[in-house]
């Protein structure tokens, strides 16, 4: 394990389907170094970044990244967490602290083996993980459909952001693994499958704000997103319950057909609105 | 998991007969405490080094070990391998390399179980972990009973000595948390279990039906449910995906909430109202 391989990333031959690595305003290029590493050591090459606190490229991140220069060359960084998970269908959020939420909480293992579920149906998935001072922000974790909580030692459980990064891997490495030798198969159906309908497909996380976004434009509008001071959290908690949905595309242009509708009422007429959609409700 | 979780160690809580760390020859004070942090992590105690190139205490060592002071403070020096593994009676060695010897290759899951086991036994192991730059020396892997390599990519396979530190303990932690709950403490969290606010519940079937109705009399009157054929087919779906969002009572009131708000629209002024339960959106 420690040692002294020299061989570099052949990402050719790693298993597809592996979830991004989304790191939330990194603070030390040090640590997205370390954090790239452990993700070549476990079969990760998705890296994503909101915002690193230093800039990026990183004299830094390549120095601590000994050698993954696959995962450093191939990083992307992007404005906002919401555009970093744009193209994912699921999200999940890694966070120590309990979060004043309706979450599901999986362990890594649990996690891997839905990731593994979900890259079988052709789902692309992605983890969020928060700076290192401070863990994701909670308007970060609401963006997530579940959060990933490893069973450590409670009383010092707080993880090197590389640790983090490296144990997801590591579980989604044997469970990939498991599925390359056919065990994997044991895991279908373990959290429970999402039957849908073949013509359709889970929403992606640029559609999924854009209705979070519509609704909230709305209730702000219908003054429900009230006292301003509480608005946030009201908006929050919304998320967190559609996103407990995992709703297909057709299912988020259902839902804006919905809160048209109430918003136009009976005035408009016999027929759905344009976004009315009524016929995929 | 990456987060800020001030609390520390508290050994007593820490389940017993975990394995010692020896550190061999280590170069880096930081990777040392690196390695400390993520024995606490995972509920590692007794750190023990041969020969730390750059001496003992370590300020570095101290700084990195981000309060995992109780493994730092209780750490013991030694001048060989054998004498660092002297009172123990299981030592396994760490490794990335094939070695030109015959001798078992266990994964750290294997190993893990094989501690455990032995613990029960009342029988004291240790794992060997080697330089960062050469990782263990023949000599060292010659004196441990057999071989731990994790299964990672073979293409870029060298760990970071604090990973490889951080992955044998997880693996004993997951082992050990087992054993105390008689089975599946790996398997926690594994479906995902739903954790909320103490101050509510999931919502039960005369609520959810109740918000149903509620958005079906709504939509209707909107005319969303729409051609009336279609109606109940399309009035399953909706009800479909917010049944997979589990809602809890309070959920299911906020939503009662927003359909009164948005049928209302901003007409009716500034504050929700009497269903419009704002503060528990």
């Amino acid at each position: 394990m420690a040692g002294t391989d020299q061989a570099r990333g052949d990402v050719a031959a790693l298993p597809a389907g592996a979830p991004a690595v989304i790191l939330v305003e990194p603070q030390l290029g040090e640590n997205i170094g370390m954090a790239a590493r452990a993700m070549l050591n476990t079969g990760l090459t998705d890296l994503r970044m909101v915002q690193p606190r230093d800039g990026w490229p990183s004299e830094a991140a390549q120095k601590a990244a000994s050698g993954a220069d696959v995962v450093i060359g191939g990083a992307r960084v992007f404005e906002s967490t919401a555009a970093a998970c744009a193209d994912l269908q699921i999200v999940y959020a890694t966070t120590a602290r309990s979060r004043d939420m309706t979450k599901r909480v999986l362990d890594p293992r649990g996690a891997a083996a839905e990731f593994a579920q979900a890259a079988r149906a052709g789902q692309r998935t992605g983890v969020l993980f928060g700076k290192e001072s401070k863990g994701l922000t909670n308007d970060d974790v609401a963006l997530a459909e579940a959060i990933v909580r490893a069973p450590l030692n409670p009383a010092f459980a707080s993880l090197n952001l590389a640790q983090a990064v490296f144990l997801v891997g590591y579980e989604w490495r044997l469970v990939s693994l498991d599925a390359a030798t056919g065990d994997g198969g044991s895991e279908d159906g373990a959290a429970g499958d999402l039957v849908m309908p073949k013509d359709t497909r889970l929403a992606d996380h640029k559609e999924l704000v854009g209705l979070y976004e519509h609704l909230e434009a709305e209730l702000t509008a219908c003054h429900f997103l009230y006292p301003p001071e509480r608005a946030p959290v009201m908006a929050r908690n919304l998320r967190n319950m559609f996103g407990r949905a995992r709703l297909t595309e057709q299912e988020v242009r259902s839902l804006r057909g919905v809160v048209a509708a109430l918003r136009r009422g009976p005035k408009s007429g016999l027929t759905p609105g344009p976004d009315g959609d009524g016929n995929n409700a």
